[in-house]
């Protein structure tokens, strides 16, 4: 796959690539100078940014369902760090690695709009044309969520709305325990409407949910109430997710679920003559692997 | 003023500003090239985001409390458009005119620290040392805006989380009629425990609320439960809000609330021979003084 093709439902182009690569990992590129290696770290920052992400990207490719960029990591660089976020996610896609944009975006209107060309657009100078799906923050509602979702509809492209985030503060709006029902509730059952016009040969539609491993019985509830999203699983490794907790996620055909791991597999120390690619290459098996164990049996 | 000094907490920088000027106007910089005066709009694009935000930040620097510039149209054109919003920021500061960065910006942990380095850092290349405060959403929690409040505290700089936002949509998550404390108010009555250690002479703190003309009566809950929050209130104009219905946010010294305008101040259509700069001019004279009107007598 060189590129993506947008007659194919983002749905199916993720579903193909998950058979493909037999993975249902998504590896998070939070890039971070201080713990780039040395021979990366002492290059010119966004030369820096865009060597090490293509190290990773050379190093998972066979292992990867998919990359997920967070945004923030290149924001935080400026507009040098947003030019390297450019050239990363289309050396990506070049590779045929599906990019999950993950910006969390939210916003009204004109401003939203303004947000989708710049993820899901086609401008130059953008990361738009080569990213398949972006994160979404549905607090302002489904109005806001409207200039995606076309995109979605009629682009081939995917969306993951935040339902229920992995951290402990996520509960105090998400999950409120007097609320006749929950936020992320609420916003699981709104997905299949989402969701509609964009649904794949693979029965899954291109509205996702971003669903924390950290709350395993919810993750469960989130399935219940959005059988046919792709969800996007954070959490597991360094926050304490446990991945035996997420097969509820997945279906009989191993679909379904998506789950992420960022500093455990790109920051793998790399043990003697070893080259810290290899290090990388070697956790992100090791790490699709245990999720197959855990997830497939 | 040039630049900001930052021993002085936000809340008391906005105070003096509003002070100086009499005015209690924001005047949103949404830069939408198909709307730009010829004369800009056949510009590079950089030149021409540059140029047209430039042009209204000469025409209102009398007229306005703070610019706010919608971070969404400038990264709409990539890494050219993060490069053009930088130097509007410079200029913006050096003219002594405060930033409200625009962002609504929300993620976690070391990510949320990404996104609170790239607004409210230092480094070069990066909007932070020119902006006086951020727009943030709350949908992650307390824990996902402790970067940002850092910041508030120890950097002088200001944040505005979202509350009640203007759109219809809003309502679905900030406002359900079922729920036993809508979480527009939860967010509300957390403010006063996020400001705290960044409260200035003004009385007023340095996380203020973004509460839409739109919703009135939700406006009056807000200052109810958040009283020493500057309230950040888009709406008027296009979107319908009442400018008389939003005399509850302020203060008897007039304090208290900033009132956004964006495409009524910023495309005003010059008359006759008038330049586009002086179109602009009036019609934030004649919005400011609107806002007096409404809110002061």
């Amino acid at each position: 796959m060189n590129g993506f093709d947008r007659s194919i439902p983002f749905a199916d182009r993720i579903a193909d690539r998950v058979r493909e690569t037999g993975s249902r990992l998504v590896v998070g590129l939070d890039p971070v100078v201080e713990r780039f290696p040395s021979t990366v770290a002492e290059l010119p920052i966004e030369e820096a940014l865009v060597g090490f992400c293509q190290g990773i990207l050379e190093a998972v490719r066979d292992e990867a369902a998919a990359v997920k960029p967070q945004v923030a990591f290149f924001e935080r660089h400026g507009w040098l760090g947003m030019r390297a976020l450019v050239r990363v996610v289309e050396i990506a896609q070049k590779m045929g690695i599906p990019v999950i944009a993950d910006a969390k975006r939210g916003d009204i209107g004109s401003t939203a709009e303004a947000y989708a060309e710049a993820f899901l657009g086609e401008e130059s100078g953008t990361p738009g044309p080569f990213v398949d799906a972006l994160t979404v923050n549905p607090y302002l509602g489904s109005d806001s969520l409207e200039p995606f979702l076309k995109r979605v509809r009629e682009g081939g492209r995917g969306l993951f709305v935040l339902a229920r985030t992995s951290n402990p503060g996520g509960s105090e709006i998400q999950c409120r325990p007097e609320d006749p029902l929950p936020v992320f509730r609420q916003v699981a059952r709104a997905a299949s409407g989402w969701g509609a016009g964009s649904k794949g040969a693979c029965g899954y539609h291109g509205v996702g949910l971003v669903a924390g491993a950290t709350f395993p019985e919810e993750l469960a509830q989130i399935r219940h109430d959005a059988p046919r999203s792709w969800l996007l699983i954070p959490g597991v490794g360094a926050q304490g997710g446990d991945i035996n907790a997420l097969r509820t996620a997945f279906d009989g055909e191993g679909l379904g679920g998506l789950v992420n791991s960022s500093r455990g597999v790109i920051y793998a120390t790399a043990q003697g003559s070893q080259e810290w690619t290899e290090a990388v290459a070697e956790a992100a098996r090791r790490t699709r692997q245990a999720i197959d164990e855990g997830v497939l049996n």
